[in-house]
């Protein structure tokens, strides 16, 4: 590819909004152009590195006995109704109605339209398993997207279904994916990146796990253990805590006056926030008047995915509507209207003595114990896990980072099969409901992920299995007839053996040259002029080390095919 | 690939609805499931079977020097309202409200989004020509969806759009291109199509070809001459006719009752109905008011595609609404009200002696002339050709065949760089709009194209070049050890020898298994049985040819491989 040619421009600025590195460098390398909010376009650079990636996830699904597919993207609302979720996803899937005024939607996922295709097809249990996929469009309507690549309206993405009789077999197939998912993270050159279990969410089923990329800039928080091997998402992390000491104490009303908040009780009351409780307030989502109340110790935070699956109910933040009860503030554990759900989290459970709400203008009570004054409550966890708790599995100290998601994993189990009427015929004539897995990675984030990754102050620094191309070169001074000539005939040369060739045609500065090949990021620099030239020579540059060497003209093409191997070994690992 | 996992049902029976070949095939094997109205699955077959079309497609586009991009499905309306297509284009276009009450689109074509992501980048005429492309998917609400893949909603298209400094430029890009699409057709083996002239349309640009696969099953009229290369649609064919001899009279006003057709006046009166003059009323479209009558023979129809092009406004059929002067029947060119705008189709022009409507009840005019009686009007071609007229070229027979349009390519002009602001500089340093091209071919389209023309009863007779799998194993008692032993080996080394193969690993009747393979039409057929065993040998069956032989087993790959490149090499051409 002739770089003049090129429909990709190098920019020294970044868009105003860009604030993250991928975001920055894939703009200003112009890989990227937004068309509008979380919708771009991708030049030809960035389509071919995504052609690369989606090559390698193939191959791997393909191993799989993946079988490809092409759903569509838009779908009628039936196939959604069946499985629940045309109600119950929000403003994120775009519904529309058609010419013939029939509601249809554009998928953001593909679990329906898997089962639409598999129910009657695969009709016994010795098609079992079977796994088909696809590498398709996909839109969700986010409230925010951000970070270029990194959270998009609209990407492309690898989705696929899994369907086995029982669930050992799918347990052993979604560790066969987990594998697979390994192997294509290192094979596109992500580096530092780890899998976590996670909470299944809109999506269903029991067991799932997040692939992230651990990054400042991620936007998850992911609990690891500096001593085993626990990882977990924020979202269902459960690190251990101490209860803190406390004597026994009776319990008594005092005055707090306008003091509300935890810190200014504790300071009022010379009391640690360990030892005070929390009273975080919601709603049920649709449902108002439904009040949920979540206590939690002082010193923690409520974790709402936690909270969500402990209630089995979707909550949104209390608007502060026309509950009496509450109006009083001060909210406590005891005398709350029984219309009121409440949820205990088990950093209460055993704690001798706290300072909890009084229900009362003014008021709260000290010296309040669960076991003696609420004997009844059961306590479950539903607070938030901080970086220093202790591991749930060795005790060791807990770290919080933060990530990307670059791919997920889900055991749906039966939520699909049962609600679209999917049957097939066992070995013993008895028919059942298959057991899903399903198992997604965006491309676009991929992308984003390896440019946040792989990249220096100067620019991309690509990976050699995904970069566009593999080799880019700068001849300086095309004006001089042997700089000209020789460079064209690398070029060629390097064409005709299957190797991916940049060739910067451009009359300009040397300067400008190597900057946009900086910025770029193709893993191979080859430089050549007449001072090159003078001794028979081309200077070739790794971008990755920026290892720099001499090689005789002759054989510079042996010398780019073997650090592509050699690059390419690393990958594949 | 294992036949007994595939997740593709083979049905004797087609779906209600599919009334033709390829839409009865694709269904029966599997290739496809409705998912809505104009809107399918693609299983993994017909999954494959896109891809090796898009591959071709991207070699030739690449030989090009096309640059693939992705633009997004979702697009804003601003940059389709800077082209004027977000309210030229009607209900076929999807619109909807994201979350933010944003009005969005889904992309039926990217004229836009090309000049958008050129706009800027492309910035002065030495990096012209430039030709960027995609494959995507599209959504064009069609109010008609029909014929399985031959005319859906959603689908997947090749379209590309070139960007020139100057009209002749453009035209060496285009017939490149041209050539280019013939090469494609030929390559995925499609065999009966030809190149016709069309009308631009909403595309806007002058000169534009379709490539059209000749089948009866064709929505498309094409005049083709028998004599010399003359072919065009039926919207912008010129076939000449001569023009019926006939004496010159005088105008006469004749009673002639209740009879109002052509039909009825040409018996009443006895003259000949190429002696009649018709008119046919429109109004202009979006302005119910403003009347346009066409006046043809009345032995013709109007062509409306052309009466369009020759008022340059979009017309529809007159809903008889409020005009008086209409009112009274009998509509002829005389004495019309002012405000009616009138069309006159050659046809009319050298014509001695006509019957024309008298513009009064029960009344005609005989002996009408217009170069005597309307010495002012102007005459232009508004009237459909027949089979049978005269070739405007070569003046041979015309015939009207029925076609399936498979590509087109279209010079566009500056529409778009206009109306979207693209400048470039010039080599004088003076800024111009860039001349573009665009060029699109649907995949979908493509499948159900070979479906149709390479079949027979029992089905799909797939072209090598593009057949998902290559070689058809059919292994007959796979209980036999020796037989399940050596068609298991076949099938190993054939893979990994690189060839695509699917093998029919099921336990059923050997009718069942040849009925399965004839009505997937992969080219070659292996049949391995304990009885072609008995002579260490296997049957070897060409789809195509339903040549049938007997090879060693041990010469099985060799022969296989040399089919596979005879036929390939055919279809290079």
């Amino acid at each position: 590819m002739l770089l003049s040619k090129l429909v990709c421009e190098r920019t020294k600025e970044a868009p105003q909004d860009a604030k993250i590195k991928s975001h920055i460098l894939l703009s200003r390398a112009g890989f990227i152009k937004q068309v509008a909010n979380g919708i771009y376009t991708m030049t030809m650079p960035c389509q071919k590195m995504s052609q690369k990636i989606q090559a390698i996830i193939r191959q791997e699904m393909d191993a799989l006995d993946g079988q490809e597919v092409l759903f569509p993207v838009v779908m009628p609302r039936e196939i959604w109704e069946k499985s629940g979720r045309y109600n119950s996803i929000g403003s994120e899937m775009v519904r529309f109605k058609d010419r013939a005024d029939r509601d249809m939607l554009l998928g953001m996922t593909h679990e329906e339209a898997a089962v639409h295709l598999a129910n009657h097809i695969v009709s016994s249990y010795n098609q079992l398993p079977m796994m088909i996929y696809q590498l398709q469009t996909k839109f969700r309507d986010e409230a925010r997207s951000r970070g270029g690549l990194i959270r998009v309206r609209e990407f492309t993405m690898k989705d696929a279904y899994s369907f086995h009789s029982t669930k050992e077999d799918l347990e052993q197939y979604y560790q066969r994916v987990f594998d697979a998912y390994y192997r294509i993270f290192k094979r596109i050159g992500l580096k530092n990146f780890i899998d976590i279990k996670s909470d299944t969410g809109m999506m269903g089923g029991s067991v799932a796990h997040e692939f992230m990329l651990l990054t400042e800039v991620g936007e998850d928080s992911i609990v690891l253990c500096n001593n085993c091997d626990y990882r977990a998402n924020m979202e269902v992390a459960d690190g251990v805590i101490d209860t803190p000491a406390s004597e026994i104490k009776p319990l008594e009303l005092v005055f707090t006056g306008e003091d509300k908040t935890i810190e200014e009780v504790s300071t009022r009351l010379q009391v640690p926030q360990d030892l005070t409780c929390k009273a975080v307030v919601f709603a049920v989502k649709g449902s108002a008047d439904e009040i949920v109340i979540a206590f939690t110790r002082g010193d923690l935070e409520v974790n709402e995915a936690k909270l969500k699956k402990a209630l089995r109910k979707d909550i949104v933040p209390y608007d502060g509507g026309a509950s009496e009860v509450l109006a009083c503030g001060n909210i406590g554990p005891m005398g709350l209207d029984k219309s009121i759900i409440t949820v205990f989290d088990k950093s209460l459970e055993n704690i001798n003595s706290l300072v909890i709400g009084a229900n009362k203008a003014e008021y709260h009570y000290t010296g309040f114990n669960f076991k003696r004054d609420m004997p009844s409550v059961e306590f479950c966890d539903v607070s938030k896990t901080r970086d220093g708790d202790r591991c749930p599995i060795c005790g060791g100290k807990l770290r919080v980072e933060n990530g990307i998601e670059i791919g997920n994993i889900f055991q749906l189990g039966t939520k699909y099969t049962k609600s679209m009427d999917m049957t097939v015929h066992g070995a013993d004539g008895v028919e059942f409901n298959p057991i899903m897995g399903c198992y997604g990675i965006g491309v676009g984030r991929a992308i984003a992920s390896i440019a946040q990754e792989s990249s220096d102050d100067k620019g991309l620094i690509l990976p050699m299995s995904v970069a566009p191309w593999q080799v880019h070169i700068c001849p300086l001074r095309l004006d001089d007839e042997n700089v000209n000539g020789k460079a064209n005939e690398l070029y060629n040369n390097l064409v005709k053996q299957g190797v991916d060739v940049l060739f910067d045609d451009r009359s300009v500065a040397a300067g400008v040259k190597f900057n946009d090949a900086d910025l770029m990021g193709m893993p191979i620099r080859v430089v050549i002029s007449p001072k090159s030239l003078a001794t028979d020579e081309v200077e070739i540059t790794v971008r990755a080390t920026k290892e720099c060497k001499k090689v005789a003209y002759a054989k510079a093409i042996d010398e780019i095919k073997a650090i592509i191997k050699e690059q390419m070994e690393q990958l594949r690992g």
